[in-house]
C-alpha cells in the first residue's frame, strides 16, 4: 500500500458553524491514520468518513485551542468502548497531559488500553515522530498561546524491482533487500548486473505540512519550502487584516504569499472565519498570490 | 407565550452513531430555555434546532458519563465568543465544578460571563430550581455512578382575565392580580361581581419528568406519577435484559412499565443502543406495556 492520503474532517475556526466542524484532519500513511487535531464532533467525523478508529495510533494537536482539542476526550473514550488494545500516543503542548489526564482518570477509569502524551517543546523545528515509512516534525507558528504546525516527510522509499528480470536472471528473493538499496548483483560465475537492469527508480518521496493556526511567520518559509502539499490557515480576508492581526491569524492572501515564497507544489486552505457564508472569496484572494490553490472541505480527500 | 416545549437535540447512548447524537434535551418554558444534559455536539445541535444559546440560562447534568456531558465546555465557550452577559448555572452532581472548573479556568480564562455551579445531593428527592413559572425537582435514579433525573413542574397559572366583562364593569387594571388569583371585585356603590364572571379558568400546569440513565427503580413510580409526559431510556429490548442489568440501563418494556405504573400520560423513550440499527423495535417493545409511547428522535418538537 503506498498511499499517503490526506482527509479532512474539519476546517472551520473556534465559532462552530452549520458547514464547518472545528479542526481536525486524518493523514494516512500506507493504512496507518494520523489525526492532526481533534475539535468537538471529530469522533463523529471520522465515522462520516469511514476511517477506522483503531488505526490511529498517534495524535498531533497543534495548540490547546478549544476548536483544536476538545473532541479529544470523547474520541478516546470512544476507542475504549470499541475495545481497543493498542496504545495512543497524544503528541502536543506540555499542557496537554495537565488538561487531558484528570479527564481520562475521571470518564475513562477503565480504558482496555494505554494513552500516552508526548509533550514537544514549543518554538522549535524538530523530529517528534519517526517510524519506517515516515517523519514527523514540528514547526513552530505565531499564535496567542504555543502552537505548532506539523510537517509530515515520507522516508526514501526502496527502488522498485523488476519482477520478470529477477525470473529472467535466476536472482533469489534474498538479494532483494540488497537491490533495492541500489547494489548490483554478482552470479556465482561472477558476472556483474547492474542494479538499473533489475530495478526501476523509487517513487520521489512526498511531504506535507499542516500549519493552523498562525499569523504570517517568514522563518516558516525555508522548513516548509518545496512541499508537495500546504494547508495552511486563511481565517480571513485582507478586509479584516488587522482582526486577523490582532487575533493573531493570516489572511488568504498570506497563506497564498506562503506557498508561493515557499515554492510549495499545491496549497490548501480552510480554518475559515464565521463571518463569510461564502468560501469562494478565500479562493479569488490566495489565487492572486499563487495558483495552485484549492479550499479544504469537510469529507474532502487528497492524494499528497 | 404559554410555551412548555420539549426539544431533542440527541437521544443516542454512549457509543455514538451516524444517526443519533449523544444525550442533550432542551425544555422551552415561556421562552426561556433549560438544557438537560450535555454530550459532545450539543452546541451544534443547538444551532440545528434554531434555537438561541443565550436563552439557556440553566443546565442540567444528570450524571457525569461522557456521553450525558462532554459537549459542556464547548457549549460555554461558544456562547463566551458569542458575547454572552448572563450567568450560566449548572446543576450536577457533586463533582461537576472538580471537572470542569480547571477547564473553565484553562480554556475559557477571558469568558464574558459568570459559570455557577450548583451541585445537588445525589438519592435525594428535592427541588432544585424555582422561578415564576416552575419548579424542578431531582429524581434519583440507579445507575453506575451517582445520577438524577429531573421533574419540571409549573406553577399553578393564574385564572384568564375576561378583557370584555372589566370593560363592562368599567374594572380598572390594577385590579388584574388579585382577580387572577381568584378575588371577586366590589365596586365603589359595594356591588360584588363574582370572580367567575369576571375570568376563566387557569390553564393546568403541566408537568415533564426526565428519566436517563437508569436500571428499572421502583422507588421511582410515586415521584413521577400522573406527569404528562415522562422521557424514559430505554436503552436495551428483553432480549439483552441482562445487560441492561449488568450496566444499569432500562429495556422498553420496562419503560412501557414504569410509564403503565405512574399513570403518566404519554411516554417518550430514547437512550437507544447502537447496536440496534431500527428504532421501531423499541416501540413495539415498549406499547405492550402502554399505548401512548412514542419514540425520541433528533430534531423532533413536543408540546407538553
Amino acid at each position: 500500500m503506498s498511499a499517503f492520503e490526506l482527509h479532512i474532517l474539519g476546517c472551520g475556526s473556534a465559532l462552530p458553524t452549520r458547514r464547518h466542524n472545528p479542526s481536525a484532519q486524518i493523514v494516512n500513511v500506507r493504512g496507518k491514520l494520523f489525526l492532526i487535531d481533534c475539535g468537538e464532533g471529530t469522533q463523529l467525523q471520522i465515522r462520516n468518513n469511514k476511517l477506522n478508529f483503531n488505526k490511529i495510533q498517534d495524535v498531533f494537536l497543534s495548540h490547546l485551542h478549544g476548536d483544536h482539542c476538545f473532541g479529544l476526550i470523547g474520541l478516546i473514550s470512544t476507542m475504549g468502548m470499541l475495545g481497543r488494545n493498542n496504545p495512543l500516543r497524544i503528541h502536543g503542548p506540555k499542557d496537554t497531559e495537565q488538561i487531558f489526564r484528570p479527564l481520562l482518570d475521571y470518564f475513562c477509569a477503565e480504558l482496555p488500553f494505554e494513552v500516552c502524551f508526548d509533550a514537544y517543546e514549543k518554538g522549535v523545528h524538530t523530529k517528534i515522530f519517526e517510524d519506517s515509512s515516515i517523519e514527523v516534525f514540528t514547526l513552530p507558528l505565531k499564535h496567542r498561546v504555543p502552537t505548532s504546525g506539523f510537517l509530515f516527510r515520507e522516508k526514501a522509499k526502496p527502488r522498485h524491482i523488476r519482477k520478470d528480470m529477477l525470473a529472467f536472471y535466476g536472482i533469489p528473493l534474498n538479494a532483494i533487500p540488497s537491490l533495492q538499496e541500489g547494489a548490483d548483483y554478482t552470479t556465482e560465475e561472477g558476472e556483474v548486473i547492474s542494479n538499473e537492469r533489475l530495478t526501476m527508480p523509487a517513487t520521489t518521496p512526498k511531504s506535507y505540512a499542516y500549519c493552523s493556526d498562525t499569523a504570517w511567520k517568514e522563518s516558516l518559509i525555508p522548513l516548509i519550502t518545496g512541499v508537495d502539499l500546504l494547508y495552511h490557515e486563511a481565517t480571513f480576508l485582507e478586509t479584516h487584516l488587522k482582526r486577523a492581526q490582532a487575533t493573531q491569524h493570516s489572511t488568504a492572501a498570506q497563506a497564498g504569499r506562503m506557498a508561493r515564497l515557499a515554492e510549495v507544489k499545491a496549497l490548501l486552505i480552510g480554518h475559515y472565519s464565521a463571518r463569510y457564508s461564502d468560501e469562494q472569496v478565500f479562493l479569488d484572494e490566495a489565487r492572486v498570490e499563487f495558483s495552485n490553490v484549492r479550499l479544504a472541505m469537510e469529507g474532502l480527500k487528497l492524494d499528497i
